[in-house]
């Protein structure tokens, strides 16, 4: 199987009450590219500047990542600085600069347009569209995306909507991407809008997995010590996945232990700063939360 | 088996995104007995006043509910007027009108005295002890509480809280009450206050059982239809206490099936205004929408 993420990476400054770090690695192919590592090897694909730290390279390249799409141009890298207070339930983004994102398009090197399983993280809906129209015989493509592109750019999400197997989104984008409050009204009119999955995930109460004729409700990890909430929402969708691509294809079943896989890899992301926690997690400990996972919610 | 509720019986006064009604019928133990008296015959203690309809009384006691503890005292039913907007979270209380509330004490009648399983209603941990005192070897007692009772009366309810074996309250007040925003940890501090069992609930994102050695994670049913979610609480409790009381005792394995029944009969109540829809909620159509649920949240 070949596993294919595009999506920015960046140098993250955090502030959480548990401690606060300054341009650690982060941005969503990162977190997703971490997470889904665990399972598959992953082609990432991004870009970075001048400036991104060669320790950084190293992390990446302890990881299963195929690091030929990390794309280093002229300038500084994508920075997000970004603050977390009380629950943590949502950042409050302080700074951002683009830099390289601005003026720079990450092309998908010629030995990844043959990519079976594809994430397009967020991104703009012309952009992943832009990817999309390049692979060649995609099984199964994912994206994400956020209010920004509800807000500024419908029409091309719409467009791409059309032309992917499932979109994830957080619950405050799916009311907003459809004007529907209730959380499972709009997951079904998200599937009009095309894809056959729609994955909605509430952060720490869970996720929601939409498929032609079912639903799947399941609860968020019961994590006690969250000390970073960034980039959770990719290391989920890095869990479902990578599960996706080492368990040859999804399905309403397979996609039902994919949005656990997907939920305990996001456990693990957000027990660190950045990537801390997560790049040591081994196959052993997700086996064994999996299993705990399940003992938990099982009626 | 044997459950007595001691709670608030109530005219309520209700808007919602769906329409508006004045004066139903409702209350914590109204909203209690009628869901848990599909599960097992409920003995109700609640103050009324002398305006309280003779359709209420008959709308109680087509029910399986012992209303010997219904007392009619002088002056006016106790009045809730309240908005729910948006997603309908949370309620907005417009008025209040105490009545017969603020002038007497509802009495537990003699026969009662002897009821295995107990729920008492959110009221002043003042008044739920004095009911607790006087029973004479309950088996398993319940309570509820709210944000009023932990602000001006802690130390009645960290008293309460020795004494009984489950408290059931929302995440707003499990923060409230321990000074921990996450969950999972204030969930584990209130069991070291006294209770064995802990429920939390989280409206629409489901409820945590607490058990000594366990946590079960729940999502809510996946309602589509929200009417009026008054009651919703107390109707949870029902499904929970009736589930108990019909099966004959409390432990971990039994309150996961309990707070899946509660979950079923709080999806019934919010469907309707008042109890509009759960009085009129069969056991076929409660076996029906448990086993479809249970579908929907196993891995």
């Amino acid at each position: 199987m070949s596993l294919l993420v595009v999506g920015s990476i960046a140098l993250d400054s955090v502030q959480t009450p548990f401690g606060a770090e300054k341009d650690i690695l982060g941005g969503s192919a990162t977190h997703f590219a971490f997470s889904a590592s665990s399972f598959c090897k992953v082609r990432l694909v991004g870009l970075i500047g001048k400036d991104f730290p060669d320790e950084y390279r190293k992390l990446i390249a302890e990881k299963d990542i195929d690091t030929a799409g990390l794309q280093e141009v002229d300038g500084n890298t994508f920075k997000w600085d970004g603050r977390y207070q009380g629950k943590m339930g949502e950042a409050e983004t302080l700074d951002v600069q683009l830099n390289v994102l601005q003026d720079f398009e990450p092309e998908v090197p010629d030995s990844f347009l043959d990519s079976e399983y594809v994430f397009l993280a967020n991104y703009s809906p012309e952009r992943q569209m832009a990817v999309l129209d390049k692979m060649k015989n995609p099984k199964f493509v994912i994206a994400d995306t956020m209010n920004l592109w509800i807000d500024i750019a419908k029409d091309g999400l719409l467009q791409l909507l059309k032309k992917i197997d499932g979109l994830i989104l957080n619950d405050g984008e799916s009311s907003l991407l459809t004007g529907e409050t209730n959380t499972i009204r709009a997951g079904r009119l998200i599937q009009e809008m095309g894809p056959k999955y729609v994955i909605i995930k509430k952060g720490e109460h869970g996720s929601i997995l939409f498929s032609p004729d079912d639903i799947f409700l399941l609860p968020a990890y019961p994590t006690e010590e969250v000390k970073d909430p960034t980039g959770a929402g990719d290391s989920f969708a890095g869990g479902v996945m990578g599960y996706i691509a080492k368990n040859g294809g999804a399905n309403q079943e397979s996609l039902r232990k994919a949005l656990m896989s997907g939920t305990i890899m996001a456990s693990f992301n957000i027990e660190g700063f950045g990537v801390n926690r997560i790049k040591e997690t081994t196959a052993d400990e997700i086996e064994s939360r999996l299993k705990s996972f399940e003992k938990l919610i099982t009626p």
